[in-house]
């Protein structure tokens, strides 16, 4: 998939938004990356006049009808029962199993999306669970932290599952060779951490994994600080710590709004320093870095922010672009057989012997 | 303890300043609570001096030599080993064994104060373990998290022990009858949460605990946003949502100080606003709400964060002061029983039986 097209399958009824956004994000996209050619699916009644609207994107897509969008607050097992096979969502993650396309982006229902995305595409090779890698701004420019809540719990092979996914996507992302990676975990030296998180360091410390440096253990004000590359950590622990740090944010921008509009000479002092309110507005801004990685799938998801724009929904898309532009299932398949010779000569030791793999 | 002077004991050499923080800041809670008296504990040849500069509370407190100051770096079971029975830390609980003191106020190393306070103390009837409670500033005051770090994991009962303990902390503090309580939990609804955190809420949900209004399941952005007054969890996550909120609280602090820096008119606008960002600064100021409350021990121990100054300290001392003066152990200690009754009855029947509670 490096060279040629890259395929973009798109859910145009997910979010809050649906086409509205949707197309006009995939259409920013390909003005910026015109190696790119969509299928967009959603209600074709709906889409269509948004489409017309946008002549050089609808001359690179496919408008697929389908007749339901599934809902942003639905359980994923509710979204399963009457979206399988015939919702958009469902449709855009098919055209990546059947090969028609290299990603799928949906703004949509996050636990729908995975339950879909986990049903139709299954996990690869070699991996038990999928995992949602965020993508969190820094102090120094930003990292990707994972499981931020595809699943709850990890032991230890899982957490070194997720480094190995999250490097492999850090190193398309930043560019860099041998990101560095951490795990979670907590200050009080004596009790370190649980169990399954002390055996994922020793893996990692006396494996040396090619694609990535172990750099240790970070705690949760090490993510901010961009201490590393790559925060791993299991699904519950990683949600509680992404949400914690949204509401955070929000406090400290309502403080701000309420100290800055309380005088005077405050708001005045407001006036004069607007573009540098603006720049932070834009630093803290969760349209730029739009957009969740679904990982340990066999293919390529991304997860967009339902609330998002056209502006947001589009870096998701970029996201997905580079992604596939990069070889992200390869970087990953290959940093998994490399470090893990030993485990693809049993798993295929296994098939040989008739067992299929867990 | 409602009545009479509440007995206050210091470990003056805690802390990154000791002495030089520890004894002013008894003189700021002195001057609050005239109701006040201290034990200091301490190497005498440092603190007399200190203590001489300030008479009032000179007049009001027993310094009691140690020789033996326990590092803020020190694993909590070298502290233990060094420490035990001779270090201002460990005698500054022993007062409160001893029944000399109500409480003992520490800005020593977290884990090894943790770890004296439990073998010194030990827990209170009919509770597991310890916690550690934070006091988290919030959009609409204060709310109360814990564990955030006392230990890792909690089955269902304890996290009902820490919904309990938690609310009695929050009657003092916030002064209401029930405080509202929420668990911590993920957001994806198909998978929501541990099997445990399902459980307490089962049980927080169907027991009608007298001391506290059960609100449900909380993400967590919820906590910065106030939306309980006590947000419930184990100490793994609860440490991390602690310090994942520290770091980006910072990381936004970064991001504002070089975006005022930039240009001539934010640097004016800056000059102008200033009021307003002092405020902004003290409503983040962590020294206002200094303070961990160890609960579920058999006594009062409040921990102070070590970089602070005399302000700070006193806040935590001060802390301590409210618990013992709104009689936190009674209020424990009723909430159990009165929720637990049969759980009472079960103890009371093992130690009939000769069984010692586990």
């Amino acid at each position: 998939m490096t060279s040629g097209k890259v395929r973009i399958a798109l859910d145009a009824m997910g979010g809050d938004h649906g086409p509205e956004i949707v197309i006009p994000g995939a259409a920013l996209t390909l003005a910026r990356h015109p190696d790119t050619q969509f299928i967009i699916h959603g209600n074709e009644e709906v889409c269509a006049p948004v489409l017309a609207q946008h002549p050089a994107l609808k001359a690179v897509s496919t408008l697929v009808h389908s007749d339901i969008a599934i809902r942003m607050d639905d359980k994923p097992s509710q979204a399963l029962r009457y979206g399988r096979g015939k919702s958009s969502m469902w449709k855009a993650i098919d055209s990546v199993k059947q090969g028609n396309a290299d990603v799928a982006v949906s703004a949509g229902n996050t636990g729908a999306l995975m339950a879909m995305s986990l049903f139709c595409l299954r996990t690869m090779a070699n991996i038990d669970r999928p995992a949602i890698a965020a993508i969190w701004p820094t102090i120094k420019g930003e990292s990707i932290v994972l499981d931020v809540g595809a699943t709850i719990g990890a032991d230890a092979r899982q957490l070194v599952d997720l480094a190995i996914m999250g490097s492999a996507m850090a190193q398309i992302m930043f560019d860099i060779d041998k990101p560095t990676v951490g795990l979670l975990n907590v200050g009080v030296e004596e009790m370190k951490g649980v169990e399954e998180v002390k055996l994922a360091a020793k893996i990692l410390r006396e494996t040396a994994l090619p694609g990535l440096t172990y750099a240790g253990f970070v705690e949760g004000d090490d993510i901010g600080r961009g201490t590393v590359d790559v925060v791993v950590t299991e699904g519950f622990a990683g949600n509680i710590a992404l949400k914690t740090a949204e509401g955070t944010a929000k406090q400290i921008g309502t403080y701000l709004k309420a100290a800055m509009g309380r005088t005077l000479m405050s708001k005045l002092g407001y006036l004069l320093a607007r573009g540098a309110f603006n720049e932070l507005k834009e630093r803290l801004d969760p349209r730029k870095v739009n957009g969740g990685v679904f990982l340990g799938l066999d293919g390529v998801v991304i997860k967009s922010h339902g609330g998002t724009d056209a502006t947001g929904f589009s870096a998701a898309v970029d996201l997905g672009y580079e992604m596939v532009r990069h070889d992200l299932m390869a970087k990953i398949r290959t940093s998994l057989s490399d470090s893990f010779g030993h485990r693809a000569a049993q798993s295929a030791s296994d098939e040989a012997s008739g067992d299929s793999a867990a």
